[in-house]
């Protein structure tokens, strides 16, 4: 049987998405290109209007409405401007609002520094981040990033960056979750929550 | 913080796919609406060039580019005109051709016998499917349709509406599939392969 070369493409598009192989993108297609409700042009349509309708908050980064830029976040008065909390990526602003710990503002870097995907400092969104001190009101830098080997460069290379700067910088602590126990936490946790002990008060 | 209606709606479309919930749609959205290199587009086009560029064969409903229509399948002169595998859709003909066991040619229903979903017997190709009894050499028509209810309920309506016509109807075997053992065989697979024992010649 000939090959659909548009098929093929979709099939490409597809299987970027994350956790989508080739097969799972294979199975999608053929779903789409079947689909008797017009899935094709749905799916289409909602990526265009997100792709119109979406955009990055010009300040923090956050995902905002095309229309409302700077973002809600950036611009509502109630929140601490004192504090900036430093994040990866949109994804982890909405996480740490949803967890409620946190009530100043934020900065998203886009990313982190990894040699082996090809992003180094310049491809952060670092410049801002030092532009952002020098005209808001920030005491505190707190870095939210996670604790794999990039995420631990990147907090270092901030801390190096900021040195120059007056503001106190912060990473979030990193130890025992929520809900676990000493005796199925792996080794590092444990050293690591070790380390980073605080005093009772 | 405030829902992004486009978001949404993107997360509400990805959803619809096959194997997707709404939690990997979530995920999905995400990565799309933040990928650096505009996988957001570069999936809407090819969601677009798909609509555009594949359409079913107006013959067989088999899936072809809108600019060869009938199919490869359909005008290839090789191919056995006396007998015509009914399936469900384009994705069969595909399985069934791969397989390399067939060498007629097709006609896909589009669907199913099905109460709980709404499919008729009218939003079904048999309408065409008559026609072409009519106007082509068929001798026999082959339904390659599967073991579930709906499937039994399709073929047997088929037969039923085929009875008055000059075609020999056939139904594809069910029994062991290829490799199996009867130690591991299931009770239908094992009654049915036993209902539809072979003449050893």
């Amino acid at each position: 049987m000939k090959h659909l070369i548009p098929l093929d493409n979709l099939v490409a598009a597809l299987s970027r998405l994350p956790g989508v192989g080739r097969r799972t993108a294979e199975r999608m297609a053929m779903a789409v290109v079947q689909d008797q409700k017009g899935l094709m042009r749905i799916l289409a349509n909602a990526l265009l209007e997100a792709d119109e309708g979406i955009a990055c908050c010009e300040r923090c980064g956050n995902m905002t409405l095309t229309l409302e830029n700077p973002c809600g976040l950036c611009i509502k008065p109630r929140r601490d401007a004192q504090i900036l909390c430093v994040v990866e990526t949109p994804s982890d602003i909405m996480k740490i609002e949803q967890s409620g710990g946190f009530h100043g503002r934020y900065h998203a870097l886009m990313g982190k520094l990894s040699p082996m995907h090809g992003t180094g400092a310049a491809d952060l969104r670092v410049d801002r981040l030092l532009q952002r001190i020098a005209d808001e009101e920030i005491e505190e830098i707190l870095i939210a990033l996670g604790t794999d080997v990039e995420s631990d460069a990147t907090a270092s290379y901030l801390k190096e960056v900021l040195a120059t700067r007056e503001v106190k910088v912060s990473r979030i602590a990193f130890g025992l979750p929520a809900g676990s126990a000493i005796e199925y936490s792996d080794s590092s946790t444990l050293a690591r929550a070790i380390s980073g002990r605080q005093e009772m008060v």
